[in-house]
C-alpha cells in the first residue's frame, strides 16, 4: 500500500510527542469535517445540543461531500508545517466543489469571522455558517471569491495547477498547496500543466506542491489516474519531473502519521533545493518533490445508507444522503455529525477549543489570510515608460507603412525593462511572441526555460521573462494565478484561437464580477489579451485560422468588466496598451494587426481619438457644417483601411457627395450608457451617426455584433454592417475582405445602394467597380498577390491637420 | 542516441535486399519532399527543366516547411507495412500545417489525380499541383478537408489523438497512425489524451500508432518533450501506457533502417495485442506500442541561409528561406529541389516512376483514399426506435412532473440497443451521463474503461458504450473522429462548460462548412449535442456553472451546418432528438433541463410543433379572432413556463387582454429566411409577431442572441427580452429568474409598461407584484426553497385540446 514511501520517512513522526500532536490534528480534523458537514445539512441546533429534527436540516441539500475530508486532511497538515517552518503558503482547491471544507478552515482559523462579522466564533456564528451555505442570500458552493483564502473557484476543474505555478513565479517565499482532484486530472489543462516545472526557477520563483488526489472517483465513474498500477502512476508523475511521496490509508491515525512524516521529507526537500539555488545560483531543474494521498471518498461519512455502501465510492460525491424526511436518515446524520465528537472540539460558548486553536498558524500565515491569495494588496503599479517616446511619424495619413504590434512589442520590452527589478510583469503566449512581432522584447529578456537549452536555441534563459508553452490554457491560467496574486501581465495570441481559452476567460470575467461586491477584496491588474494575426491577414493559414469571435464571447460578460478595443493603427494602439496596463479588475481585450499597414494618427490626434474610444476623422470627411449623405463608419485595422479606401474612391467619382467618417476604437462606446460605463448616451451616439442617414460599418469581426450593440439607437435601422461572414481560406489579404464584402469595391456599392441622391447616375460606377473585382479575381489567381492598385493603394487626401 | 532500440530490433532489416528496398523508399521520399518543397515555392518549371528565375517562383510564399519531411519520412514506410500486411491505415498528421506533405502524398499514390483531375500525373499537372498550394482560387495550406485522406485538419494544434480513438473505436480492423508534433504535445488535449488508451478495447477497436515527432522546435521556441532527459520521455509514455520504441537519426539510410526495423516490431506487437484479445477475450489493458520519431526540424533542407543555421533549427519552421528576389537565394533554392535527384524520380512526362510508384499500397489501402477518411461513404443509417413509444402522457398542459432528460435517456437507450450489433452509435460526456439523467442507458450497456475495475464501480465494463472521461475536449475528439469515419454519436454536456470546446466546434463546423463544397466528401452524421444542466438550474452549483452563451458561439458559424434547438418539454425534447439523429452534416445543440418540470403538449402537438419549429400555443392564448395586445414569446423549458405562469396571472388580473403566446423550439425560425435555410419569411415573421404589438420575449440564453437573429424584422424595436443577464449564485429555481428579471411577475410587469391599454388602472396589480417580489426574496432566505405559491405553480387554463 505505502510502496512509495521510503524507510526513512516510515521512521519519522513515531514518538509519544509526535502521536500527541497527530491526535490534536485529527480533533482539528474532525472539527473541520463537522463544520463542513453541518454547512451541507444543517440550518438550526448547529452544537447538536437537542436532538436532531427534521426542521434543524435544510430543505434543499445543496453541497459536496466527497471531495471535503480529503481536502480538510490536507489543510490540518499544511497547518502544522507552516506554523513549524514559518512559511508562507496558500491553498489551492482544484476540486472547488469541496467549499465546505475551504470555508470551514478559514472560520477555524479566525479569518472567516474578521471579514464576515456575522459569521462569529459562536454557536450563534456557527448556525450562521451553516445556513448561509449554498443558501440565498448566503454563499456559493465553492471555493469562490467570497471565500478568503481562495484564488482559485474550482467550479470549472481544470486549473489549480497553472494557477498555483503562476501564483508562485517571481514569488520566492511562497509555497502554493495545489489539490488536484484525480477526476480534475483527467481535463486537458491539468494534464499538461504539470510540465509547468519547466518553467519554474527556484532562484527567484517560489514553489508548488502538487497534491493528487487519489479519492478513486469522480461524480460517477472511477478515475484514470486512481486506476492506474502503481508503477504506471509512479512513472507517468516521474515522467512529469516529480518525486511523488504516497500517502495511503484510511485508518485515521496512522495516515496521520505518514502524512506528517512525508510533508517534512517534502518540505525539507522544497527547502533544500531553493537554498542550494539560492546560494549557487541555477544550475538545472530539479525535481520537486508531489504528494500522492490515496483516500477514501466521503471518509469519516457514512458507510452505508439504505444499504448501499457510500464511503470509497463515488456515491459520496455530492449529499450522501438526501430524502432527510426519513427519521432514519436523521439519525444516521446526527451519529455521523457527532462520530466527529463536537463537544470535545468546541467550547461552551461554540468557539474551537484553544489547545485546537493554536495548532492554526498567526495572521498573515493563515492560509486563509495569506495577502498573495488577495493579492490587489500585495499589488503596485507598474512603472510605465513614456508612451509617447514610440510614437510613430505620421507626417500624412497613410504615408508611413508599419506593424503596429511590432511598436507595441518596443513599448512592452521597455515595460520589462523598466519593472526588471520589481519581477512583477511577464509576457505570455503560445510560442507566438516573435510571430506576434513582440521580437523587441528580446532585447532585454528571454523565453524562459528550466529544461536543457542547446546552442540552437534563440533566446531561451532560466530566467527569461517571456512565458512560452503551446497551451494557450497554461498561457491563460499562469497570468491569471500571477495577477490574483498582485502582479502584472500581457497574453499575446492568435486571435482566432483564443477560443481555446473562452471558458477559461468566462470564469476569470465571472471571479472579477464577483469581487467588485466584495469589500475586503482588493483591485487587481487587468487581464490584458493582445490577440493578433487575426482574421483578415492569416496569410500562411487559412479558414481555420479565421475567427473574430471572441470579442462576442467577452461581450456576453458583466460590462462592469469587461474591455473591448479595435485600434486602427500604431499610436492608437500604443495609447490603448499604456491605458490597459494601468487599469484595475478588468479584462482588457485589444484587437490589432501585425503586418505592415499604413498609419493614420499622429500620437496627439490617437491620444484624443482613444480617450474619447470614438470620433469623426475629420480628415477624411467632407461634411463639416452640413448634415452628412453617408457616415462611413468603420472599427478595426483593416476595415479602417478599407473605409478610407472607399472614402478616396468616392471623393473621386462623387465629388459633392458629403461624407462623415467614424471611427471606433472602444467597441463598448457604442453601446448605450445605461448598458457600459463606456456607453455613449443617445444624443451623442445620433449626433454622430444621425438620426436617419446611412450608416455603412465596416467592421472587423462578425456583423452581429454591432448590431447586438446597437439595436436600440434611434438610426439602428440604417445602419448596415460589413464584417467577417465565415468565407475563408488561404488566399490574398484583399482576397478575404473581398470574400466577405467588407472591401472598398463593395462598401462604395453600398453607399450607392444606400444613398437615394446618388441614384442612377452611378450606374456606371457600380458597373465599373463590379468589373474591378471580376479584375481582382482573374489578377489574383494568375499571380498570387493582389492587384498593384490595391497593394500599393495609399490614401490621397489632403496633408494631416489641414 | 538509440537508447530505446532492443538488440532484435536493431538486427532487422540488414540485408541487401532490404538496403535495396529501403533506397528505394529514400527515392520516394525525396520524391514526396520535392512536391512539397515545389508546392511551397514553385509555380512554373515544377522539374526544374531550365534553370530557376524569380518568374517561376511564387511571389508570396506561404506555408511550412520544418514538420514536412518528417511527414513524409513517416508516410513512406507506413506504406511499406500496409502493403506488407494489407493493412487498413488512415494518416492523421497532427501539424495539419504540414499540409505539402500529405498532399503530395496523396498524389504520389494518383488519389489526388483521381478526385481532382486537373492535377494529373504529369508535368502540367504537378505545375497546377504546386501552384495551386496556399494560392488564390487553389487549395488551403493545411490538411483540411480538401485532402484526400484526412479527417484532421491539424490547424489548431492538439486534437491528432483523440481523432485517431475516435476513428478506431469499433473499427477492428482500422489502424490510425497519428503523428503528434512536439509542440503539439504541450496542448491540453493532446496532454490529456494519451489516456485514451484506458477507452479501447482491442477485441472490437481498432489500433491507434501515436508517433510523436520530436523535432525540437515549434514556431519559435525549443519543445518541452525535446528537452526531456531520455529516462524522463520514456517514463512518461510509459505511464501514460505507452510501449515506446525510439528513432533517432539525421543520416537517411541509416534512420530508415531503424524506422522500418521498429515498424515491424510495432506492427506485430499491435497484431499481437489484436489477436490475443479477439481469441481470448479482453482480459487487462495492453501496453500499445510507440514511436518517438526524432529528427531534424526542417530535415534535408537547406542547412545554412544567410549564415544563419536553418536545419534541425526553429527557422526551419515556415517558410525557411524568403526573399527570393536575392539569386543567391534562388541559387539555393534550386541546389535543394536538385539534392532530392528529380530525374531519378519522375519521368520524362512527370509522373511518378512505376518503381517506385509501386511502393505504394493500391486502392482503398491507400491511406489517401482508405474510406474511413471520408467516412460518409461508410456510413449506414441508425436503427431508430420509434418516438412515439416514449411519450410522455399529457392530458392537460401542466399536469405531469417529468424530467425531460430522464425520457430522452429512454430513447437513447434503445438506440444503444437497437444498433448494438453494427456497433456504430455511442455516447460521450464528461462524467456526467448520470447527472444529465440518462441513466436509462445503463439498462444496456455500461461505461466504457479497459482500466482496472472494482466491485465499488457502478456500470463499468471494457464493452461499454458510454464514452465518459472528465475532459470534454476528449468526448468532443473522440465524437469528431467516430462521426468523420462514418458512425453517430451524442455529447451530453453541462451547458457552461461546453465553452470548454468552443474552439473544436469552431474547427469542427468550418470542416463541416468547407466539406459542403467538396463533391467526393460524403455526407457524415451531424455532431449532436444534449445541452443541460442549465443556467437556470444550476443546484449545486453556483455562477460558475451559469452560462448560456455556446449558442451565441454556435450562432456565429454559417447556418447552413448549425442548428439550435429548444425543446419546452420531455415531447418536444424526444421529437427534436429523433430529428437530430437523422440528420446530416450538422451540428445540432439541444438545450433542455433535467429537473422536474411541467408537460405542456402531448406528443401529437409535440411533433407539430417542433416539425414548425416555432408556433402559437392556442391553449394559452385568447386572441383567437382578435389582433392581440401582447404577444407572449419564450424559448427555453424554464422561460416557458415562466411565460405560462405570467400568462396565467394576466388571465385573472386583466381578463380582457388579448394574449397571443408563442413559442420557439428552432431558434433559426427567428432568422430571415435569407440568413438560415430554418428562416422565417418576414410575411410569415409579421403574422405571428405582429408588426407593432409589444412582444415579451423570454429566453433562454443571453437576451442579445434573440436580437441579433431579429434585428432586421418589421416589428423588432418592440421586442423586449429577457434573458440571461449574468446574474447568479447558489439560489432556489425560481430566484435564478428572479435575479435576471426573467420570472412571471417581471413578464407581467413588462406587459403592464408595454400594453398602452392597461394604463393607470394595471398600478395596483404592479404594485402587487413588487410586493410579491419583496415575500420572494425574505421567504427564500428564511426557507431556503421557493414559495408555496411558486413550487406548487400549476397551469390553471382549459384542458388541453378545448
Ligand atoms: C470542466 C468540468 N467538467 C465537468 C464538471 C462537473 N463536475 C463537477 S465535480 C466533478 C467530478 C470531480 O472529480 P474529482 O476531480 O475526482 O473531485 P473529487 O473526487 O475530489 O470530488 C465533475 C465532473 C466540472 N466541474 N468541470
Ligand atoms: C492551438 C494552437 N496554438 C497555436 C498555434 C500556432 N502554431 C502553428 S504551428 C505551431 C508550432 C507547432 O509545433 P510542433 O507541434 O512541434 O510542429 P512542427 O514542429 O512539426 O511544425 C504553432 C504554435 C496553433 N496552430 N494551434
Ligand atoms: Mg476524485
Ligand atoms: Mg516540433
Amino acid at each position: 500500500q505505502t510502496a512509495g514511501m521510503e524507510p526513512a520517512i516510515q521512521g519519522r513522526m513515531e514518538g509519544a510527542e509526535e502521536t500527541a500532536l497527530l491526535r490534536k490534528m485529527d480533533a482539528y480534523w474532525r472539527a473541520a469535517n463537522y463544520l463542513s458537514v453541518g454547512q451541507i445539512y444543517l440550518m438550526k441546533n448547529p452544537l447538536l445540543r437537542r436532538p436532531l429534527k427534521r426542521d434543524d436540516i435544510k430543505p434543499r441539500l445543496l453541497g459536496h461531500w466527497g471531495t471535503t475530508p480529503g481536502l480538510n486532511f490536507i489543510y490540518v497538515h499544511l497547518n502544522r508545517v507552516i506554523k513549524e517552518h514559518d512559511l508562507s503558503m496558500i491553498y489551492l482547491a482544484g476540486p472547488g466543489h469541496g467549499g465546505p471544507g475551504v470555508v470551514a478552515n478559514a472560520y477555524l482559523e479566525g479569518t472567516y469571522s474578521e471579514v464576515y462579522h456575522e459569521i462569529s466564533q459562536s454557536e450563534r456564528g456557527m448556525q450562521r455558517l451553516f445556513k448561509q451555505f449554498s443558501f440565498p442570500g448566503g454563499i456559493p458552493s465553492h471555493a469562490a471569491p467570497e471565500t478568503p483564502g481562495s484564488i482559485n473557484e474550482g467550479g470549472e476543474l481544470g486549473y489549480v495547477l497553472t494557477h498555483a505555478f503562476g501564483a508562485v513565479f517571481d514569488n520566492p517565499e511562497l509555497i502554493a498547496a495545489a489539490v488536484i482532484g484525480d477526476g480534475e486530472a483527467e481535463t486537458g489543462p491539468l494534464a499538461t500543466s504539470w510540465h509547468s516545472n519547466k518553467f519554474l526557477n527556484p532562484v527567484h520563483d517560489g514553489a508548488v506542491l502538487p497534491i493528487l488526489h487519489l479519492n478513486g472517483y469522480k461524480i460517477a465513474g472511477p478515475t484514470v489516474l486512481a486506476r492506474l498500477p502503481h508503477h504506471e502512476l509512479r512513472s507517468l508523475l516521474e515522467g512529469y519531473g516529480y518525486k511523488p511521496y504516497f500517502v495511503e490509508g484510511v485508518e485515521p491515525l496512522a495516515t496521520h502519521r505518514l502524512m506528517a512524516s512525508v510533508l517534512d521529507v517534502v518540505i525539507a526537500e522544497i527547502t533544500g533545493i531553493q537554498q542550494k539555488a539560492r546560494a549557487e545560483g541555477f544550475k538545472t531543474r530539479p525535481m520537486w518533490p508531489m504528494i500522492v494521498l490515496r483516500s477514501p471518498k466521503g471518509w469519516t461519512g457514512p458507510k452505508v445508507v439504505d444499504s448501499v455502501q457510500i464511503e470509497g465510492t463515488f456515491r459520496a460525491h455530492q449529499v450522501p444522503m438526501a430524502d432527510m424526511d426519513k427519521p432514519e436518515h436523521i439519525r444516521i446524520l446526527e451519529r455521523w455529525m457527532k462520530s466527529y465528537q463536537p463537544e470535545k472540539l468546541f467550547d461552551q460558548k461554540g468557539s474551537l477549543r484553544p489547545e485546537l486553536a493554536e495548532l492554526a498558524p498567526k495572521g498573515d500565515r493563515r492560509m486563509s489570510a495569506n495577502p498573495n491569495a488577495n493579492g490587489g494588496q500585495l499589488l503596485r503599479d507598474l512603472q510605465l515608460p513614456d508612451f509617447y517616446d514610440y510614437a510613430v511619424k505620421v507626417l500624412r495619413p497613410g504615408a508611413a507603412q508599419v506593424s503596429a504590434t511590432t511598436v507595441q512589442g518596443q513599448f512592452i520590452r521597455d515595460v520589462l525593462r523598466l519593472n526588471e527589478e520589481r519581477k512583477n510583469f511577464r509576457v505570455f503566449s503560445p510560442d507566438e511572441t516573435a510571430s506576434n512581432r513582440w521580437s523587441a522584447v528580446f532585447e532585454v529578456t528571454e523565453r524562459c526555460s528550466t529544461a536543457e537549452i542547446l546552442p540552437s536555441d534563440y533566446k531561451v534563459s532560466p530566467d527569461g521573462r517571456v512565458m512560452e508553452v503551446l497551451s494557450e490554457h497554461m498561457c491563460q491560467g499562469w497570468l491569471e494565478g500571477y495577477l490574483l496574486t498582485g502582479r502584472h501581465g500581457f497574453f499575446s495570441c492568435y486571435e482566432a484561437f483564443i477560443h481555446i481559452v473562452d471558458s477559461m476567460f468566462n470564469q476569470h470575467a465571472k471571479w472579477l464580477e464577483a469581487t467588485r461586491h466584495i469589500p475586503w477584496r482588493k483591485p487587481v491588474a487587468s487581464l490584458n489579451y493582445l490577440l493578433t494575426s487575426h482574421v483578415w491577414r492569416q496569410d500562411h493559414n487559412g479558414f481555420s485560422h479565421q475567427d473574430p469571435g471572441f470579442i462576442d464571447v467577452v461581450a456576453n460578460k458583466r460590462s462592469e468588466v469587461i474591455r473591448i478595443y479595435l485600434p486602427p493603427d500604431a499610436n492608437t494602439l500604443l495609447s490603448v496598451t499604456d491605458h490597459c496596463l494601468r487599469s484595475r479588475n478588468y479584462v482588457n481585450v485589444i484587437v490589432a494587426g501585425k503586418q505592415l499597414a499604413p498609419q493614420w494618427l499622429d500620437m496627439d490626434a490617437a491620444v484624443k481619438h482613444c480617450t474619447l474610444g470614438i470620433g469623426i476623422w475629420d480628415w477624411a470627411s467632407n461634411d463639416k457644417g452640413f448634415e452628412p449623405d453617408v457616415v462611413m463608419a468603420c472599427a478595426g485595422d483593416v476595415p479602417t483601411m478599407e473605409t478610407l479606401a472607399a472614402v478616396d474612391l468616392m471623393r473621386l467619382n462623387f465629388p459633392d457627395l458629403k461624407i462623415r467618417m467614424v471611427n471606433v476604437v472602444d467597441l463598448m462606446r457604442l453601446q448605450p450608457a445605461s448598458e457600459h460605463p463606456h456607453g455613449m448616451t443617445d444624443k451623442n451616439f445620433d449626433v454622430l451617426f444621425t438620426k436617419d442617414k446611412p450608416v455603412i460599418f465596416a467592421f472587423h469581426g462578425y456583423p452581429m455584433l454591432i448590431h447586438k450593440l446597437t439595436y436600440r439607437r434611434a438610426n439602428h435601422s440604417n445602419i448596415h454592417v460589413r464584417g467577417y461572414k465565415e468565407r475563408g481560406t488561404t488566399t490574398t489579404p484583399f482576397d478575404m475582405v473581398v470574400l466577405n464584402d467588407l472591401d472598398r469595391f463593395h462598401l462604395v456599392m453600398d453607399v450607392i445602394d444606400r444613398v437615394p441622391k446618388l441614384g442612377s447616375r452611378a450606374a456606371y460606377v457600380k458597373q465599373a467597380l463590379l468589373r474591378k473585382l471580376i479584375d481582382h479575381k482573374r489578377y489574383i489567381r494568375e499571380h498570387g498577390e493582389d492587384m498593384p492598385e490595391v497593394r500599393n493603394w495609399k490614401w490621397s487626401g489632403e496633408k494631416f491637420g489641414d
